[in-house]
């Protein structure tokens, strides 16, 4: 299935302490209002305040800095048209070490700027699969980079679950935790920290409807890789990892879905009333408690709101 | 000119002990990234993040709590179809007493919707000042309630004051201080303060190039008063009132015109580098400091980000 070592709670701590000099240790908000609709106590991880805007920057600042001084002189190299290639981009900045980015034709401009403005070299495939390992395995070829694959790597995923840490360290225990799912390698790391942590504490997924694939996998015990996502959430399209797979079953996390109009209206809810510029694959988190009341009413329960990279160039003004 | 005591930095104090079980002490945000595109120190008063996503929750609630059992029982009125209006309410709320908004007829109703849902009882009256004052001493005769100007009230500049006074404390000396101008409420109050705190702090009001009666008015020397307002800073269309005139004058507040398309540029930024959501009357405070550099170069400099109440209706999504 997979051959890299999966990532354990003792990686998570290291994680912690080698992201800690760059990271933010991002506030966990409130909101009387947003208590009120949702009938239980929520205690939202502000992720759209991490460096880069996503916690993606956890993982990438601790697998960079995972590197030993010999590996890190070569650069790392990763696709990604999202919030991945800006994090590792960043995070290889924080390094002084060369950052590739291979990235699809027909990605938004603006998010290729903003990879190229944290210093990243941008390469360019044709926007499918094998054209994008391809041009990876090249660039490893040439310049000997270490690839940091964005939900896969277990330096990532161990990166991912301090966010989930650093919640639990600042709201006390909680009954449920939430968390978009794309890849996985959040959920995954997420998942490693609760059981550490709160064992007591629920895991749940919320999945686009439009790209069910991790709902899809766990439920038939398969690894589910042939969809073609159709959702407003451009974090969440990608396919579950493998190791991801693994990890979300082993640790028994829980996945809904939600349909996109849900996730907007969350959204726009948490616009309103926290004054935080969240994207739609963090609003699905908040969407999925409301959308399934029966099941967090009166409780304490974490949400991890994961980023904030909208596309303003969509803002009417 | 005008009847009531002026504010004095006392007040002020008096206000912050007065208001301090009610309103948040909201954070001082930086970026990295903003201060670089400024060349300058910026410190970020985040008022979107004060309870009715606006400082106006400042003076109100100043005022509901300045009033004597017997006054506060008859309740408060004022006219105001924006963050005034819902500020007032829910600071009327706070102490469990009536508050009445007289709002022109046109208003937006997810505005009037957000007042209503804090409280408050709307009176309707006709779109233009002398309806509105009309309706207010209706309202004041049949009722008994206390009337609270949004920036003329001593109690609401007064209160409007505790946001530099939290800023001083918070970032510690400051070159400049920048803040919007519309009826001059916040400026006043955060000029008292700085006085008082912070003598060698220079004051500075951003003004729209389409509302700008308050730089017509310091550069004339009288008030200024016949103007039509054309800006997207809804909050800043009003008419700067009269003691706000002399006291802004008296300060020695230099105001400085700001043309909405850098408003909204700087709008922007705040959106994608900070991830809190301000609305344009805030924005344009940065937007000062980006259009005169030279100003503020290498500086320690404050702005107070006044509110975060955006139309989300014009939003594409």
């Amino acid at each position: 299935m997979q051959t890299a070592p999966q990532p354990a709670f003792e990686d998570v701590l290291a994680a912690a302490a080698r992201i800690a000099p760059h990271a933010h240790a991002t506030p966990v908000l409130r909101s009387r209002g947003i208590d009120a609709i949702a009938g239980c106590s929520l205690h939202f991880k502000a992720e759209p305040l991490q460096r880069a805007g996503a916690f993606k920057f956890r993982g990438a600042c601790n697998a960079v800095w995972s590197l030993d001084d010999a590996a890190a002189a070569r650069g790392v190299v990763t696709h990604s048209s999202g919030n991945h290639g800006g994090a590792l981009a960043l995070a290889a900045r924080t390094r002084g070490i060369p950052c590739h980015v291979v990235v699809p034709e027909g990605a938004v401009a603006a998010k290729l700027a903003a990879i190229e403005a944290y210093g990243a070299i941008l390469h360019r495939c044709a926007p499918n699969i094998q054209a994008r390992e391809a041009k990876c395995a090249q660039v490893q070829a040439d310049t000997g980079a270490e690839l940091v694959h964005p939900y896969t790597d277990p330096r990532v995923i161990a990166g991912q679950g301090t966010a989930a840490m650093e919640l639990f360290n600042a709201a006390g225990a909680l009954d449920a935790l939430v968390v978009p799912v794309g890849g996985g390698g959040l959920a995954s790391g997420t998942a490693i920290a609760a059981r550490a942590l709160a064992p007591e504490c629920r895991v749940f997924g919320a999945e686009p409807s439009g790209a069910a694939d991790t709902f899809e996998s766990l439920r038939r015990g398969e690894h589910v890789t042939d969809f073609v996502p159709d959702t407003i959430c451009d974090g969440l399209r990608g396919t579950l990892g493998a190791p991801d797979f693994e990890l979300l079953r082993e640790h028994h996390v829980e996945v809904l879905t939600v349909d996109d109009a849900d996730t907007i209206a969350a959204m726009r809810l948490l616009w309103q009333r926290m004054k935080l510029l969240v994207e739609p694959s963090s609003a699905i988190a908040l969407a999925m408690v409301l959308g399934n009341r029966e099941r967090f009413a009166g409780k304490r329960v974490g949400v991890i709101l994961s980023g904030g990279n909208v596309d303003l160039d969509a803002l009417p003004w």
